[in-house]
């Protein structure tokens, strides 16, 4: 693929019913909710093409993408076979309202299905949604339902969307500090963030001092979380994603969700997988949970499923939690659920799944990924932490001593890939980037499944070529 | 439009790479989750095409469908020129994060906002979300935001959607009832259904008596709701569906809306609309609201701004409630808020409105529907009301005596037309029906804008040859 | 008993070790919260003795009290059997910890449940505490306990106290406006307060319309209370007080409560009788609800309890609510529950009431009182109502209309009944008075049932008084 | 005094008006409700007599007391000049309604807050109620009066009463399980229960590491509790007993609650302060806090403020949060909130403190006691831990090896104190201890202030005969 011709193409094509940028931006400022991302830089800009792993703005400057819609378009933007999926079900059942079937819906919540029964040896089911939130929402249904209390633990640093609900069990207080009372917050506890150890133990010599400390808890019914005449639980699951995904890509060791597990299930606790960002082999395996050695309750999945082509998500649920004895017609809706052109897309992605080997290629591109990053890091100081599982990369930025988080650093990087005058290889460039982590120090990397090892190579010039020039003016 | 010849075409393609119905339906009850609609009958329908006004199932038969995904697909199942859109964008920018800008959504936000600013006098701006009731959610963030309130009025009979939010503002407590404690449940108000005046009354000689009543809450503080030594009140909006969807296509009397916005005004009382289900024409008016000369401070809209192609859905709100110095960057997120496909075909439907004369045609093939029922009621007297604003018609069924609620009847004209055996013109035909109101008895009208007087005729024919012979089983 | 002497004599010891009067008010002004009701007048009168139906003042001045601490002294200030229970008490086991039983407890707890074993034919036990409020949150704990359930419904126009929980199901939202979200809101429903019927239906003639109200929210789920495929409802006890007190001492109609308690049943809601202010005979029975035929399953008491000399209250409660075996060992506490000096007072209570003969007496007084009243309410037409039950009066203050609320004769008239001015009987004197009613327009009377004929004649006298000076300002 | 020679005079005056001890523990059984902790042991005890240090059974039987109401009768059973104050004002002005003044709640708010006022150098006033929960809700009114928010930080371990409000606040989730949902619950923060430190960190060599803990909460949004953007936090007040008293009378280290102070102030948190078991003395000071140089905002009191004869209870609040424009008239309101009985004992419990110096006594008879148990503590290793401040000691019972919590042999010691047959002196008697602490096996004690060293000696005496005899049945 070539970005350059495929962007003159579409500029020639797009002009005519186009209208001015700068009465663009204007237009936005004045009828646009600010309420969104957009303006979290001065200047936002337009683009106007996508296609692989690239990005292209009105002027025909190509933008390399290292998030790829946070993880929503892992199969690279434009992906013909996706698109002609998604064509082929515009051409014959493009609309049905979701009370009523339709194969492709059948066949991909099977695939998912069935796809986990041999996984995780657990019978479950699938129920769709739309908006990885709407889905997550979904799961505090079952959760609630089974077990007759509306309170969870969640990890501090975690994300799990921005509805009420979903605010809630959230961790930042900043989702939840202008809009109103939140009864079912969640109780949060710190995630292993190994990195910056909230209990500031050494990695791999700590004993699992976090995991102790949670198994403490339950120590006493001073403690405030349980009933020791009874072993009852105030919190009924715990809300993970296995890889933290705004919170800055961070791993955790690799018994931590075994141990964690094992402590929950002495006390009916749930286990309730959040992989909307991570799901679908974004860390080499389909779900992330997968590196770790447990089976979850429930997993919660949405975005890349149909790689952005539609919003549709979903659960997947153990049986004993979501049988239509427990769960029976009615308990949810939602329009625009189970949508013909979303699980159309979804199923084709599933074959591509099955007939691609992204087990294999995922890790070693990011392993490929990495080690670039990794030489870069011993030039820059800066780059406190490289690390990353499959195609799921952090790099956390922070002062010359190298643990100091550097917001600023960080921002200027991400401002110089937006200016599009990077000049990689001789050429006007742009490199876009996304930032997440506690200190929003930290650049998490998602690049396309696609992505040569050249578009690495390229991706890793620009990136350098960028810190340089912020540490400069820095 | 020709259903059937479309129909054929569809089904010779399709066979090939398809699973037998049996094993679908097999499949379809072990791997889905029964928690959405589908199960509310016994064995359901699977369809493979639509088209126009009609769903097509695997053995070619011809359905008429007179929900239209519940108003979702306005301008009829696979509308070319919204299709086009469609496919168009999926050529040039499929995808896109939403924290960057693009084309389509700045000008669909702009044009949505300068329509209700000619309509209403009043500047606003528009925030994208996906899924009715993640709209519905936002809109209660700027509420509360606004406000530095949490509880909300709403009706009786009214439906906002099903995450757990929107499920406090819903009045069914069966929709409540399993998922734990919901602290922000609305209180809820009897709603002007006046075939069933909740108060008894008789339309047109009660004076307004509901309105009083809610009126007389605010009289003094033992009322529960307002503190009357500074006229504050315990609840900071107004949830309103203009004409109640789930509830049964209810249209209040002309001058409710008028007198309530006025109750709602003396208190500082938001009112946030809900068009959601009667959005983009469903009445005859872009807004439901605008029959009833009141200017909402939200409106909240869905579904068929993309004709059921994308989930994509949105807030309009008045300037002082979402202007970026009150609802500032990071306020809200959602992956697939403007996602650019949605976008894109919102735009087109935009287009489409300005370039047709809905605001005619829909009223006008409104009428002609009603009247042909209303011809039909006659000799009916089951058919207890039937009415409807522009193309959201009701009957309500009902005992003999033209009052008493009839599920049974309901449900069993519903499961005639799904059966695909009625014989309307010499052929095997199905109807769609799709069923509401507060006791399940009420039929919700919500044709194609492009069905022909043809297919109206046809749609009263099917529909009285199921409520016959329903009536000869019952 | 004649107040005068006494009150020279008390005055007499007193000044010794006391404070000047402004001193005294400067003090408060500066040290005390405002927070209660005591700057609800402008400059507070401070007491300095309480005997039978009097207080008296620093310079001798004897108000008639019409209030009794809103009849927390039922049985006259300084009872002389009821503090030499006290004082008997205080000088054998004036303290144990309520962990250890005593005599006193046990025979007040069985006293009251056998009583109540005999009225009702149902066996239950008995909760102490201290305060209403914290009964009253007892009882809430039993209702949660039993149903699973969190919210209540409760009357416009109730109060059940003050603590947050208590807040929440006492319909007055200015109680809860400044305290944050409440997320166990009741909701509050109309009651049948026939001098203002909340649905202008003229009392007899109005076939209950009231309670056809409550029970048309059974009818179908969308009526927000129901799930009608179970018959759940969404609200698990229903808090009454049979004569409202802060409400402004309404009766409602003899078979009210009857219908009320039929809906109720087949819902599976409880009734809980808040009996705080109208029990031990305030109406001639020892509990209010005994004039309405109905069995409720849990009473709240408190205040008259100990004629006002110990805080202690609680609960009586169904077996099924309360026995051992759901509500266990440790289910709550409270230093104070059962605390001796509460609890001999309260069994000397018991043994006066044994003794005495206040279902007659009560009801005579009342009568004579009654009359009175409406005798000068012939006179002065702005005694809108005036009606009660025992010796529990209403007079409702209105313009001349009679029915129009009239807050500023109210308050004119207390500020003249407490200035201590008033001239009856050709010597100085006050006359106390408590104000309620959903408009402050209501007198309240409460009188002891000590109160004689000719004392009775004097409150007449004395508010006919201030009424006549206050039109006269007015 | 000697409680021998009463308990007689009191045995002969008794029995003729009382009723069989079994026919009372049946009536007992039969009505009282057992929820609350009567029934903690088998068979509960009867007492007939309290005097100084003493409780008397029905068989003439004399207890020592070492809990003494758990702390509300700090000044021994039956003092006699505080029952003198009481009885006066039983004669003088024994009821009076809250809404009138009297001038001992004047003196009594007025001694309290300047007394604070001297002591933290900040002007305040005083609110009254009844019960320690009672005005533990007021305080959370004024948090959130001022605040606008309704979370708050407490402790683990910690008890701040049983109200619905106040269980939200309490560790223990076993007091919130079967009642509803809590969602005001507090986010509960470990105490620095050095003994058994949290971290498991050694005392005096961990540089308060559970304080860091605590102020890394605050270094990044994605910690659940701050908005890093404008510094605001989630929880607006941090609930602490400077000595956990239900907690097991647990001392923090010396800088600990200046740490904290710090942290909090930078947040704009306020720091209430609940003395309701530790005021008046019971550490040698009138409010523990005072130990730890640290100004609260508010202060939270009751049980011995009476010495137990009136269930009084109040708060001190800073001006800022409580004055009359912040706080205005009608804010809250308890009819028994400032009892002329009980601001009378309060008064006068008042000046006994101002003649007395307990500053001195009770830090002399504490150490006197802490040590004859530290020295028992040498023989029995089970004594895991003694300590204490003023005359608030703890002895926590353990296996062996000094460590392992022993629930067992705590319950024994009970059990054989309140059986009544210890034999020290050569006379047969009991011991009355209570127990606390996380894991139940802590002895509270807290001795009257006007126990001699003979009765502590008699105390040890008892105590090791118990726990000898505990350890042989073991």
């Amino acid at each position: 693929m070539n970005g350059k011709q495929i962007s003159t193409r579409n500029l020639k094509s797009k002009p005519e019913n186009t209208i001015p940028h700068d009465d663009l931006l204007e237009l936005e400022a004045k009828y646009c909710s600010w309420g969104d991302t957009v303006h979290y830089v001065s200047t936002p800009n337009i683009f106007v093409a996508s296609e692989g792993s690239f990005l292209y703005d009105r002027y025909g400057v190509e933008f390399l993408d290292l998030q790829m819609w946070y993880s929503a378009a892992n199969f690279g933007y434009k992906n013909k076979r996706l698109n002609n999926a998604l064509k082929k079900q515009i051409d014959t059942l493009p609309q049905l309202a979701c009370q009523y079937l339709h194969e492709e819906k059948i066949r991909l919540a099977s695939k998912l299905a069935q796809r986990n029964e041999m996984a995780f040896e657990e019978k479950g089911r699938i129920h769709f949604n739309v908006g990885g939130s709407s889905a997550l929402e979904d799961s505090l249904k079952l959760v609630r339902n089974y077990s007759g209390r509306s309170l969870v633990f969640a990890f501090m640093g975690g994300y799990h969307g921005r509805t009420l609900a979903a605010s809630a069990i959230t961790s930042s207080f900043r989702y939840r500090e202008r809009f109103g009372h939140f009864g079912d917050r969640a109780m949060f506890i710190p995630f292993p963030y190994c990195f910056r150890c909230p209990y500031e133990k050494k990695k791999d010599f700590c004993d699992f001092y976090c995991l102790k400390q949670f198994e403490k808890l339950f120590e006493t019914e001073y403690h405030s979380v349980v009933n020791k005449k009874n072993n009852k639980c105030e919190f009924s699951a715990f809300y993970v994603e296995a890889i933290q995904g705004t919170g800055g890509y961070i791993t955790p060791p690799q018994d931590y969700f075994s141990g964690l597990k094992e402590v929950l299930d002495k006390y009916g606790i749930l286990f309730v997988d959040d992989e909307i960002q991570m799901g679908f082999f974004r860390t080499g395996k389909l779900w992330a949970i997968e590196h770790f050695n447990v089976t979850p309750d429930i997993i919660v999945f949405g975005k890349a499923l149909t790689n952005g082509l539609n919003p549709i998500s979903g659960i997947w649920a153990k049986e004993k939690l979501i049988s239509p004895s427990v769960f029976p017609p009615g308990s949810t809706h939602s329009t625009f659920a189970s949508n013909p052109l979303g699980t159309a897309v979804g199923l084709e992605v599933m074959k591509l799944i099955e007939e691609s080997d992204f087990a294999t290629i995922v890790p070693r591109k990011g392993e490929y990924f990495k080690a670039r990053l990794k030489k870069l890091q011993k030039k820059y100081p800066q780059m406190g932490d490289v690390d990353g599982l499959g195609l799921a990369l952090r790099v956390e930025m922070c002062e010359k001593d190298g643990y100091t988080p550097n917001k600023e650093l960080t921002d200027k990087i991400v401002e110089l890939g937006l200016s599009g005058k990077l000049s990689a290889g001789g050429k006007m460039r742009g490199l876009v980037l996304d930032v997440g982590g506690y200190y929003k120090n930290v650049f998490t990397l998602a690049p396309s499944f696609y992505i040569t090892e050249k578009e690495i190579d390229l991706g890793v010039e620009l990136f350098e070529e960028a810190l340089s020039k912020a540490l400069k003016k820095y």
